[in-house]
């Protein structure tokens, strides 16, 4: 007991929604605005990707028929639902693929459950540009500082990450938004904590987007509800049977309020390049490179007997997957993924669909593939050797692969992921105007109105 | 790892939804046939007692505002919403006062997120009596054995075992309704775990009724999922990372399917004679005894010096609140239950109430209680005393206290409940056809009907 004794002595829940109540956006750094804006960039092009997905499809048919009011977008679809209808598929269409962000510490994928939330209010109420940045950091420092809190264990146990903690980030953004005291954020922060629920059983099938869906849903409920003074527990984080000490062994309770106000959580949030297990970012870029190499394109693949993929022992453990049969799994199979990135050229979401998965070609290529384990590499390092029939050796080595924390994407990435993906949903959006948008949303006096430039066509 | 890997060789999942989807109504005893409409009675009794409860009436503010067609009654509260709303609040109002039924060997509330449930789906399709009842009986059996897989456990650690729980009990009373295939009652399973939660930390405050209205509902909505073949993972009760693993340390998976169809978990439900803590039952017994006896009518209140509780050590460790102020509080306080019930000589709503714990004679008359433990009393029995200043001593043994499994409400109890509570809420619904059509609702052939009786005033 001693551990929940301690717990339950530091006030953090009182202590975060009070900053949260009080923060300002001059009290924000330029940087922190600016990953926000990628944060969203990255957001967009990723629900717009999987808008017409059969997850997003069958959940909008069943939660479309209870929603009350045309009053929010749901994005790429040409459909309007009541906010929390649409916050939550929004959710689940940036979340289906697991081609969203990627908060390090705690592998929680931050923008999914707030973003849809801020986006969906602010075309309920007129919301500037700012005040939505603003409650969209506070959210995602909330949910990621209680992720900080609960990890690694609460993982690890099979809690879905992203759906428990998202719930508190989307509550605790549309609490700043509604301006809600700092009494009622903790009221938020009860609601919420009652509806915190996600399993890692679900990862791989469609019930995993109930979860994520309801952490945007239920967090904007928590709030709504929090505003008409429906109350909650004092504690409901660290209280003895609160969020922190029943889903943890261990909570790290006080990392919830150190350094708040200085240290941002945003800025450990990562992009990926490609949709797939981000230990296969350096071996994917490793064989782009090589697919241009012309000694290959002079040999072939056919010449190739084997391909080495020397990396860290996580490599191997999470991505040795040799006979896969569905897209998603090719998105964590090494396998896979170098061949269709050796002979292709590209590693897109339609390399790694249903579709590519069952081209006999990339099978036979991906046989040849062999682990070394060198627990002197880094995660984000690997090297891949092509040895050809001829004896000849092709090497790349690729120290930081890009989308690392060393080495983000770069804004040109991230535009480019936008023009890629929003072509790939096949909403019709035009992406230009879009990342205009984002990159100039501070200045917007009525951000809701962005969310015309991703409502896509109107379906008979 | 051991305990895991054993509960997950077995595949409990599989193996209740089996019988679930199989069972037919031939196949239930006639006294489980019989204790469901009794279980259905309490809940139309609790839920028209809190109808417009203060946490009732900002709930159906917030979540009416999200209703998408008014298919479905809010129990006497002349309002219809959408089923899914509609189930949230019946849900709500059932559990609010902590009035309802106890599955003695879980703690579970069972009616609660089932009845609710299958009610509001008997409004938006054509239902017998039979296939409502049948299908609540299920739901009811699913919950309660997924409670005693993860208890003593699970609720010791924090979670709220009627939320938790409930939404599976939901998810197979819709499901087996919807005529779900075996298949679709397995991936209704999986958004059900996908959507578990509730914690004990809430207990005592609005946000707990959030988590339970979210057990009826979400458990609907898998089941609507499900329907759509919205897919989820095979072992989402005893997978590694499931709910049983992820919720309790030593889950008792087996019993789960164990004597499937022979034993009822409806069997070990209780009803409660008063709102209060059941350890209360045999002392306020005692006391409404008392307090007809000729003896203190002649001495009267004031000449009592002192109140002596005999009783197992539970009824000392839950229920010695001295200085309580909410009517919330005084549910679990001995000493404003003994002077109430000797002061009024009834121990219902009213005797609980915010208004009843203000009246400062009750309070005076409180502090006269002491308390001697002893362990050889079991929980349902206490003998009370009140020492006179005349030295006479006036005392009542109660061995089992009614409502307790060994001595259950009588069917006639039940209706008197039904009366008392109805005219306590305040909806102007009228008892007495409630009752009949509950006794004979096996009869009905569309039993959506029989929520007519329990609407309430259309507001204006």
């Amino acid at each position: 007991m001693t551990n929940k004794e301690n717990t339950s002595s530091v006030d953090v829940t009182a202590r975060l929604t009070q900053f949260i109540h009080d923060c300002q956006w001059d009290a924000v750094p330029e940087k922190v605005r600016h990953e926000a804006k990628r944060s969203l960039l990255n957001y967009f092009s990723v629900a717009l990707s999987a808008c017409f997905d059969p997850t997003i499809e069958r959940a909008a048919q069943v939660l479309g028929r209870f929603s009350s009011a045309q009053q929010a977008t749901v994005i790429g679809r040409g459909q309007r639902l009541d906010m929390l209808t649409a916050a939550a598929l929004n959710t689940m269409a940036s979340n289906v693929f697991d081609f969203d962000d990627t908060h390090i510490p705690t592998i929680i994928h931050p923008t999914a459950p707030v973003a849809p939330a801020v986006f969906a209010l602010a075309e309920t109420q007129r919301l500037s540009g700012i005040e939505l940045l603003l409650g969209f950091i506070l959210g995602v420092e909330a949910e990621c500082r209680i992720g900080n809190a609960v990890s690694p264990g609460h993982y690890a146990r099979g809690w879905h990450i992203t759906s428990t903690c998202g719930v508190f980030g989307s509550a605790m953004a549309t609490g700043k938004l509604l301006g809600l005291s700092a009494q009622q954020l903790v009221w938020a922060m009860g609601s919420a904590s009652a509806q915190a629920s996600g399993l890692v059983e679900t990862l791989g099938t469609m019930a995993k987007s109930v979860s994520m869906g309801n952490a945007a849903r239920n967090g904007m409920l928590s709030a709504l509800l929090a505003q008409q003074d429906f109350d909650g527990p004092a504690r409901p984080l660290e209280g003895v049977r609160g969020f922190l000490n029943v889903t943890a062994d261990s909570p790290d309770c006080l990392s919830i309020v150190s350094e708040l106000g200085s240290r941002w959580e945003l800025l450990n949030n990562t992009y990926k390049p490609f949709p797939c297990g981000v230990v296969l970012n350096p071996v994917i870029e490793a064989c782009l490179g090589l697919a241009k190499s012309p000694v290959l394109l002079k040999q072939g693949l056919d010449a190739i007997v084997r391909i080495e993929l020397v990396g860290h022992p996580l490599l191997r453990q999470r991505t040795d997957r040799p006979n896969i049969t569905t897209g998603r799994e090719s998105q964590v199979s090494a396998q896979h993924a170098v061949a269709v990135a050796l002979t292709r050229g590209r590693a897109g979401l339609a390399e790694f669909s249903d579709e590519a998965v069952s081209d006999p070609a990339l099978r036979d290529l991906g046989r040849r593939v062999c682990f070394v384990e060198d627990a002197s590499f880094a995660v984000e390092a690997a090297t891949v050797k092509l040895h050809f029939e001829s004896g000849e050796i092709l090497c790349v080595e690729v120290d930081i692969a890009r989308g690392a924390r060393a080495k983000p994407l770069t804004d040109q990435d991230l535009e480019n992921k936008v023009r890629t993906l929003c072509e790939y949903g096949g909403s019709g959006c035009h992406p230009e105007p879009l990342i205009d948008a984002v990159w100039t949303m501070d200045r917007a006096s009525d951000v809701g109105q962005l969310m015309r430039l991703v409502a896509g066509q109107t379906q008979k």
